[in-house]
């Protein structure tokens, strides 16, 4: 079979093997927002087409491709879900010479009820759920995910902004004129950590930012390291509060899953990190699923 | 006596007679920001020169003119301050014909030991002391200021960075797509107010904004109103968690004061709201504690 993610800014193909095995795989920019509407077919096969020739005939495609903005939309599933769920809820598409499906986002509530939503990574979390018990995922990102995996299923998950609140008040808010990009001050980093765990709210903490500078107790070259430590040290502070978990599973880019592995061994919470090239191996469950492997 | 109000992008003056009388008064562009190293002395002669002909002889500068940006920086006072240890704090500037004192900003700490400032907001705060017994004020906006005020002084306070978040968050994150600015929604923003009262963190609750919307459960037009709760909402729990007031007195233009006095109202505190143009009566006060009227 083969497997697509295929995101906002970049499509990457795997094609598997029945074990599992990756045999070959691409990845290239050509994400979906440079593909005109109508053009994904051909989109598809311009990247593919040599597998198909070489008689590959079930394609499955996760990711932005499956939201509002891409080929059909495929509805949010409702969790739990793992793979079998995930299977039944696949969305074909016409495609000549092979079988094209589409797989769904997921969706859950909160305790309040308010809806959460999650495109992409539950291919990921169906991978990493088969390898693990009973866990508690963190994939931090611009919208962090953190996922409860029960008996290979996503049986709940909420999302945090925290990458994307740390870009606008890092570069659009008085906070930008001591943030410009620099080495990490991992001192720094740890004191915004441990700030986010004191009385006083976020909205507060920010202008800490400001005022520690101001008052010559943070150098400018921490300020940035510092206001990162405080959006993860929230983050998990907020997800742990829910959770009361005593372990975290994190999977992410080697950079920011150092600093939220730091954040929560500040936190005292053990900590697991697994490799983020999940995505094949899930879609590999996915079609295992459907019959295809 | 003069006493002028010099922020970053506006310059306010008054002509305050002996009683406290405000005879004449003049707003014009002219902020700190559009006066060049220097000239200072020539920039204020230009806005008061005429007063200063007619026989004044003592001018009160409060405002950003006394940061580190503007003429001379006049060193933060240490709360808690009311009129008397402010004017004793005072900074003399040269000025030729006249003179002329800058106002300090005020510096205090919360609980955990992290400093805060204010400047320009002290002026306000010791009018509104000088009519009030102890009581919690609350100064909306950009970086919104909870004052606790104290026998005439500025006890403690608190500043929280909701206004500039706000803007940062619905121009620069994913919400700026459904953010656009139009009518109040009061019943979004009342929604917004809720919600964080709910578990979750403000993290997560701002990407529940977007979800909502893409649920259907949250108009286009009724996001921003939703996102301002939320924020707004976010400020006032933990300032009243720090402080526990059953009442609080609100100082801001009339379009904020009124979703705040909302905010306040759904948060189950009593709220007095009072006319923002407090300035000239602050400078008065402290003009008469040096003695001035």
């Amino acid at each position: 079979m083969i497997g697509v993610d295929w995101g906002t800014t970049s499509l990457r193909a795997y094609r598997i093997e029945a074990g599992g095995a990756v045999a070959d795989r691409l990845d290239r920019p050509g994400g979906i927002l440079t593909v005109p509407a109508g053009c994904f077919p051909d989109a598809l096969r311009e990247a593919i087409g040599p597998w198909l020739a070489a008689g590959e005939t079930r394609v499955l495609l996760c990711g932005m491709v499956g939201s509002r903005q891409g080929w059909v939309e495929a509805p949010y599933l409702r969790c739990p879900a793992g793979p079998a769920e995930i299977a039944a809820a696949t969305i074909p598409v016409p495609f000549d010479g092979a079988e094209v499906r589409l797989v769904p986002g997921l969706t859950t509530e909160d305790a309040s009820g308010i809806p959460d939503v999650m495109r992409g990574e539950e291919t990921k979390l169906v991978a990493l759920a088969t390898r693990l018990d009973d866990a508690l995922a963190c994939l931090p990102g611009t919208h962090s995910k953190w996922a409860r995996l029960e008996s290979d299923r996503v049986a709940h998950f909420t999302t945090h902004m925290t990458g994307e609140v740390f870009a606008a008040v890092s570069q659009h808010t008085i906070l930008a004129r001591t943030s410009a990009e620099g080495p990490e001050r991992p001192e720094a980093f740890a004191r915004g950590v441990r700030r986010a765990g004191q009385p006083g709210g976020l909205l507060h903490h920010l202008f800490g930012a400001r005022t520690l500078h101001l008052m010559d107790r943070l150098e400018q070259a921490e300020t940035r390291s510092y206001l990162s430590g405080l959006l993860i040290g929230h983050e998990i502070s907020a997800a742990l509060a829910e959770t009361r978990a005593a372990q975290v599973d994190l999977v992410g880019a080697a950079g920011l899953a150092a600093l939220y592995a730091e954040a929560l061994r500040i936190a005292g919470v053990a900590v697991r990190t697994h490799d983020p090239d999940l995505v094949a191996a899930g879609l590999h469950h996915i079609g295992r699923s459907l019959g295809w492997t």
